[in-house]
């Protein structure tokens, strides 16, 4: 049951303990209820929604390829024309140094809260050959949506979106104020988004805030990050030559490119799985007693995880459990490496004259990701081989923050009240490895950790291929949303 | 200067030490001689030659990648259509278990010897995107005709041909008995090329082989390569997972196929540049004293070889020289290494679950290319970390024994005399880091080690991108040919 929740820990995140058990496991507040009308309405839709997602979905709005920079304006004035068709006021595409923002308001709720709703609408790339459909041209197959992006986070960051539209259609108004904020650049680590949200204080300003990229624990249980990773990511080259040579003149002799990148990168880890970039933990914050109870008590079962992904042992630093690892402990992962003839059949007897390998850190509180970056860059620099040079490139600014989210606020409280509810237990209170720049760019900059509400499952693929969302998801999400908004509606949650 | 001949050091080999300086520099016998008839016929033509080896060219035969299986047939029955219309008997396109021979002879110089001409007609794989011109549209350009194989071994391959062609149009006759012998297995080893020969003793029994797929020095002085390496390629992959990973959720405790590959590469070379694997230097034969003083004298500028290729160190096993490393030295190279997500653009944020690498040593007198895989296979094996596994790619027997060839035959000297008199200096006579299967299948089997007799030179990228053959190499193959024919048909050469 537990492996559900380990692999879901991707998106969104929030923080500081409060225990699953110590939650009051309160009856649910009538406050959280869906007005019938309301309900028939989403029921009845179904099918436009699905119709709708996919629609979203065929957008190919990868923000990691600059050639998909098209597809990212396309996206953000789709999102556009939708707010503008449900009767959100402001409705605006806001340009940033990279892809635009999405903003939108509902301010009509005199007297009323006001609730930020955060999504993106960026997705990431694929590897479009290990996919069993195209990516970017949905189907619907057995009550599930494939394709690039359905579940993360374009089927999320709609449930918001149709629940805003059904109230607004059957009953003419909100409970509360709404904001809808929607970023292009989440799977490139939020480069711009700090500037941004800095630069519109006033108008993104609310009184609790939610993310749409975020997942329950399963078909029956909620779950609330209590802590986000922060990240990383790094590119380099090295060069050993102008040309790949012939094995047989050349080798043995100039030096191959694949060697040296094999040589630095086995000098990334000790032999005990530690990171071994000088002063990589210096200023890790260790876990606290509440995150190592949260770690040993949340259920989870290794040898089932280990099957599910025909895998055989765990690894990495040792003294850690593998959830205090996933959780609570950095990491550094080589996502790509190649060099030399690397097409599928053939062969080609060179000596490689040039390598490229993609870092990926995942960092925990404390730890800076620009200063990271740095470490990594001497070290690796410091490994050169003679006759090898080395080329970073520059690639975007993924760099992010590790955040907690306060867990004894009201737009919490809210949020735990609504699951509850909605499940009939208590969510899971759980850290992440998974990264997400919102998180402490909105607390930074606003005061408000956006606290997780949304209804991925972990097992739909996001970041791999064949992508999924649940239909049933999709129609449980706008439920959910109405039911928060009528909660906080009823109460001050700020 | 001696830069090129390094270089060229690609093909065909031969053995025994018989110093440059100790070829005595005797004037050009006047058998060697070309018949100005025919000497005409060839200059007049060299507009169809250049368009029939562009024509050549234009077949994509890439013996390494199954899918051009049909090029292959293509360019066997372009070479016994283009030997039937010379005049050529006997032609056939004979199978064996691999990519089939082309055979050929003129047996009607009644009392004269039988010289056989061994050249290939497989080519590398290319990687196109690095080329300028696309690699099986050839196009001339400059007195160059640029194309994938143009040089190796096409180009050099139609020469003996076209010198047969010249003297039957012209003559009516050969000085010699003749027989053409074309494999389409060398860039992959030759793997049937012994099962053939050896069944086919009778037919290709001749007193005298000489190879095209061998180089000049320069345009001004020829090569006699005295040893050609052996040559072992192996292909494996790791596999850690049945899919990739998110990098947050898994990074950092299960196991990253990226850097298992790169510990397992690593762990193939000792810090001083030896081959890690134990017993791979087991049965290596020293470098006699006359081998260490070819190396030592052959002229060699390692400050304009570097310049030349953009390197900037050299690099490899300590207590020995470039060119003793190149010629005389056993070497284990990465020519190709991958994993996870290796796109041009964007970034996948994953644990790579499968890594690939493909190896190629090259291998001296005495090493057995079988008995050394499975010390690699060994060594690599006992390296993988828990949660690994790997996987060995059978790529075909890519296992050629070193050779060396006498220096001492009426053959080798008819080949010397013939380059000396072509340059009005003495070939050089030196060792190569190439490989070539031809030179210990003919040696074993025939008794027939093939003398290097190609017209090549080292610039021309074989292997690489752009690969391109001088049309002036084309006429002077051709005339040498003829002059080595004449030479031999006026004496006994075995």
């Amino acid at each position: 049951m537990y492996k559900r929740s380990i692999v879901l820990t991707v998106l969104l995140g929030l923080g500081i303990l409060v225990s699953a058990q110590s939650m009051p496991a309160k009856p649910a507040p009538p406050q959280a209820g869906v007005n019938p009308v309301v309900e028939k309405y989403i029921n009845d839709n179904e099918q436009k929604h699905v119709q709708e997602l996919m629609d979203f979905v065929s957008i190919p709005c990868i923000s990691s390829l600059p050639s998909h920079a098209a597809d990212m304006t396309k996206a953000a004035q789709w999102l556009q024309t939708k707010l503008q068709s449900i009767g959100m006021d402001s409705v605006q595409v806001m340009q940033t140094d990279g892809n635009p923002v999405v903003f939108a308001q509902w301010n009509n709720a005199k007297g009323k809260p006001t609730v930020l709703l955060y999504g993106h609408y960026d997705v990431q790339p694929v590897q479009e050959a290990l996919w069993t459909s195209a990516p970017f041209t949905p189907k619907l197959e057995n009550g599930r949506i494939y394709g690039r992006g359905a579940s993360d986070d374009k089927g999320s960051a709609l449930t918001g979106i149709w629940a805003v539209e059904a109230m607004l259609k059957k009953i003419g108004k909100l409970p509360v104020n709404v904001k809808f904020l929607f970023e292009g650049e989440e799977e490139t680590g939020s480069a711009h988004l700090g500037a941004f949200v800095a630069a519109h204080k006033d108008l993104l300003q609310a009184d609790a805030a939610y993310s749409a990229d975020a997942f329950q624990k399963s078909d029956t249980q909620g779950a609330m990050i209590m802590s986000v990773k922060g990240a990383s990511t790094m590119e380099f080259s090295l060069k050993t030559a102008n040309r790949d040579l012939h094995s047989g003149v050349f080798g043995g002799r100039l030096p191959n490119a694949a060697v040296a990148m094999a040589n630095i990168v086995a000098s990334l880890h000790t032999p005990d799985g530690k990171v071994a970039v000088p002063g990589f933990y210096d200023k890790v914050t260790p876990m606290t007693d509440e995150e190592k109870h949260m770690a040993a008590t949340v259920a989870y079962d290794e040898q089932k995880e280990l099957t599910a992904y025909g895998a055989t042992a765990f690894t990495g630093e040792k003294g850690y459990t593998s959830q205090e690892r996933a959780w609570y402990r950095p990491t550094l992962e080589i996502c790509g490496m190649w060099s030399g003839y690397t097409a599928d059949e053939g062969f080609l007897n060179i000596v490689p004259a040039s390598a490229h390998c993609r870092i990926m850190c995942r960092l925990v509180t404390n730890q800076d990701p620009i200063e990271i970056m740095a470490l990594i860059k001497k070290h690796i620099n410091s490994q050169l081989p003679e006759g090898v040079s080395i080329a970073w490139k520059d690639i975007g600014g993924f760099g992010i923050a590790a955040a907690k989210a306060p867990g004894n606020t009201a737009a919490f409280k809210a949020a735990v009240a609504v699951l509850t509810q909605l499940y009939g237990t208590a969510p899971v209170l759980m850290g992440t490895g998974g990264s997400n720049a919102a998180t402490s760019v909105l607390d930074k900059e606003l005061g408000l950790p956006p606290y997780s509400f949304g209804f991925l499952q972990e097992d739909e693929n996001f970041h791999s291929h064949n992508e999924f969302m649940r239909v049933s998801d999709l129609q449980k999400g706008q439920l959910a949303y109405c039911m928060l908004l009528n909660y906080i509606g009823n109460q001050k949650t700020k």
